[in-house]
């Protein structure tokens, strides 16, 4: 018995199929940052954020949300310049970090092994850089926060730890934003590479992409891509964390007022996402948004929303307000 | 060259992982009620929960929060018994309907095939029961809002239609709730063959569950299963509706309360998901939630959350007050 | 026996203390202004803002916000020019509108009467003008309002009619701003005349009083007094109505953007009262603030918080936006 | 020159004029508490409910809101029994207190001068009781809360201490709540001796007064009067603080839970002043209520809304919930 050609593009059609659904990324899972003033970084976080520390080894400070569920989504690190060090995505099964080591492979694309437990509470990691040079390392194993201490300890078995209510106090992680110079190349690449699906995007009117906004999971976006209004590069524009609601996103707004901490924009809403925002500068640098509202996204089969140059300002604003120039332009760097 | 039983082992074992894959639903897409009063009940939908008519057929009228992005996730059928006539699932890919049409084969299982078109901006659909004989359908197929009103059109792209903030304005459609007999029995069948992750539960002092949330996306759940108190089979607890804001929670209870609409319980807390949330008796008798606040669930290894007989009241309410009977024994039938 | 020189003075200053106490108004009561497309303007204030419509005499329309338990609050007249015609208040006792016009006689202050039903549903009034030439009118007399239609009726005896939720729908009539070149006397004037106290107010660097807010309630401000940057005299700056929370101001943001209500600032927050605010122009060209938060002052001799150079600008807007230029120059007439 | 028997009358009727007047309070102050539990009672008040320590005198601690003017809003009492041993309120004018006591001379009722500095911030100081019981005190002059910590000091003028959002953080003091064997009885002598208006009520079905809620000011009610279901005579039944917004009440209940403070009753909603609410205790016994909304009362001649046996249970909830029955029979001790 010989196996027909039908046979073999069969298997193989099946394999392929297969090496696709796991070379894909399950979710964002955390960003480790730079901070050149670690104490007064650790001080927004903790203090006026309201992020718990989940870990502290003097230079590096593992934080995380409220009700994030892994051990850390934040991490800072004592550096001597403000950057930004890993984008790290959790895979979606057990196999995909062999997946897609094949696949770099295949495409003759860099990478390295990080071994599990190099990295605090995290497994095996692939380590490897975007077309724009966006430094993102891939694991699927990862700890869960365990709370230890009887002081934070919820009675809630759904409270990884118990609300505090204490300034900002967000939620949890929500997502990334980065400036680069050729967005749709970019947006192209985390699709079909990683998985990440294209939600929507603005075009000005000589069709060029501005910004692009994709996810794996429901939420609206988990990573962003703007245009870098200079030209000069991949820069990191800002890391989010969601709120319950707009009260809260006021609160926040009057923290930060308190507190001396400058809000570069907002309050605003995007009406691409629908999310009602600030943005803010912490101590050493670093943009973060702050935000609540916006929709998910159910459709296995979801069409990007375009936003054309006429709707493309009601995606910034559709209260109306304009974005500073630095938003368009300012960034810390990738390492 | 002969194929070697390896490769044959191989290539079943890639095409049931593959079946697996397809053999999952995406999304609950809607419910289709009958009521025994529908102009009561429209007005309830309309006039105080502030949804959207999308097509009114006289005896069959389609409903859609202000941003659910699919025609209909409500139909209300003139009937002589208010009853639940089907739950509805989006599958996750074309070729999940012939995947598991396979399966329920394999099965022996009672299915129908109704084609394509015969409902309202639906394709081909299979119907069958659960163990506890929920009368369920699948599909791939369905039809988007398109907005052919300029008055209630939005200039925003990612406005299905405009947000008027009338009566409740709930955003979105979020899931149901069933009483069953046997919570766990049932739980599995969704789990194992509708690929319908389990959440978290409730256990009672005598090792009963009590209740069981799934969901297939990331939010916390698209269908609960609870103990029918009475044992008397299968009833349709409710349906919800989802909000963005506690203040949006406490402006639908000032507006049940001015529309004379009973609320059954709340406002109150479900420790278990975060919701926060108020239970109200349509017009015709079935229940509706109104909630806000829950968690997301991006871990694709979640393990279930137990709440066992010291935690379990905290799960229902964790601000204290407890429901009242009717809440474990009332619901509307299945047809 | 006869009368003491100690005797006389005494029942004098009795007198006067008396006479001071009735020459004080009770609370700023409606305002009636002139609109030059009322069709739309009652549309936005009905549809957009959801007043309420207590008469319409097709070219007056009297309007209330659902928990304002007067007749009327804001009265729009059918006008040629868009302009305010009266700002008027409701006096402390029935004995203060005749120790009104003995003071004024005593001032030599020109005044008219208007006698009691010539204005819909308000007693005799006293018409007068300030300083800066703003129209002013008192009256004891103003008809509260009844429900008589049984559709809008609320069974709670707190309601004056029932909550509806429609539009931005605020609980209350607040208070008006008005731009005058000389901030400090005008001030003055209510203050010693009126009897509306002094608040709090900015100052510039150069020693010139930049703005005042003033009230005779225990709410922060009934009136305020803004410097005209243009110098050219008293212009109406606007009138504004008040929410129950940080999220309904959200809500009225997005209400604005879909229905293409132009949004001039916000939303903010003023340092000096603490309101969370929005303003925007309604169809016939006044500025309207809708507003939230502030605090009340109980005090009976609260001494006014200056505001000096340096806090200024956080007395404006505390988040850090800059206020447009239209801000400190635009405003509507004065009839 | 005689002097006229007219203008003897007329003097003297002026002079009554005036001494009513002036026999009126201005607010309500503070209140005294005993405590048996002062660590624990500290702990909430200030890490629950985020109040601030002004003094802290060892077994006194004096404590306000965020947003209190006054030195303190609250006074605990190291004390054997859980009890309330002043309700201070402010007078109206500095010739006040004299006024009240030739008034209560008049009446042959007893009262205690406090000399000024005597208690810590408060001027002169008259101490009587009402019909009920309950001690009551009145003074012209309190200090104001002069922030003097940098750490706490704002760089807002309006803000008396920075807000921090701790804890349950409400923006100010607000009014008590009383049991009483005879609510009309009580009620009319606050109106009729300290001029504290009578601004709604509830009658029951057999005509007998449930309850009576009065203020001085424009807010709905400073001390509320409600009928001891025991009538077993006065007991205090709670203290309350105000919240900003519903939203903030729900963020309230959920500090509670994480606590373990019980929550008595709420989230609820009086029909009677709107006011959102939870009741709580606080770890010496004594009840506290956290409330958002409810209205203000501008008319000089606001005429008292009665709540008949229908509308009554309204009142208490609007959205149906029934209070326990410690609600109507629980408080603690008048010292």
């Amino acid at each position: 018995m010989s196996i027909s050609k039908e046979t073999i593009n069969h298997e193989q059609s099946l394999l392929e199929k297969l090496e696709k659904q796991m070379t894909s990324v399950a979710h964002l899972g955390h960003v480790e940052i730079g901070v050149t003033n670690l104490e007064k970084s650790l001080w927004f976080f903790t203090e006026v954020m309201g992020l718990y520390v989940s870990a502290n080894e003097g230079d590096k400070v593992y934080l995380r949300a409220w009700q994030d569920f892994d051990h850390h989504t934040l991490v800072l690190n004592k550096s001597d310049v403000s950057c930004v060090k890993q984008i790290a995505w959790r895979v979606s099964s057990p196999e995909s970090l062999k997946a897609f080591e094949r696949q770099f492979k295949d495409m003759n694309m860099e990478f390295k092994w990080i071994e599990g437990g190099t990295k605090k509470g995290q497994g095996d990691t692939l380590q490897f850089r975007s077309p724009a040079g966006l430094p993102i390392e891939l694991y699927w194993e990862k700890e869960l926060f365990v709370n230890t201490d009887p002081a934070t300890a919820s009675k809630l078995p759904s409270h990884p730890s118990k609300y505090t209510g204490k300034g900002v106090s967000p939620r949890r992680f929500d997502h990334v934003n980065i400036l680069v110079n050729d967005v749709a190349k970019e947006q192209q690449w985390w699709t079909n590479l990683l998985g990440v699906h294209h939600r929507y995007y603005i075009q000005n009117d000589e069709n060029v992409r501005l910004g692009s906004w994709l996810s794996r999971t429901n939420i609206a976006h988990e990573i962003a891509l703007m245009r870098n209004s200079n030209q000069n590069g991949a820069l990191f524009h800002h890391l989010a964390y969601y709120l319950d609601s707009p009260d809260e996103l006021i609160r926040a707004a009057n923290l930060m007022a308190e507190n001396d901490i400058k809000i570069e924009w907002g309050p605003g809403k995007h009406g691409t996402s629908g999310a009602q925002f600030i943005y803010v500068f912490e101590p050493s640098g670093h943009r973060v948004e702050i935000w609540t509202g916006g929709f998910l996204i159910f459709a296995p089969d979801w069409k990007p929303i375009e936003w054309g140059p006429e709707a493309g300002p009601l995606g910034l604003d559709m209260w109306g307000s304009k974005a500073p120039e630095s938003y368009f332009a300012y960034g810390t760097k990738f390492l």
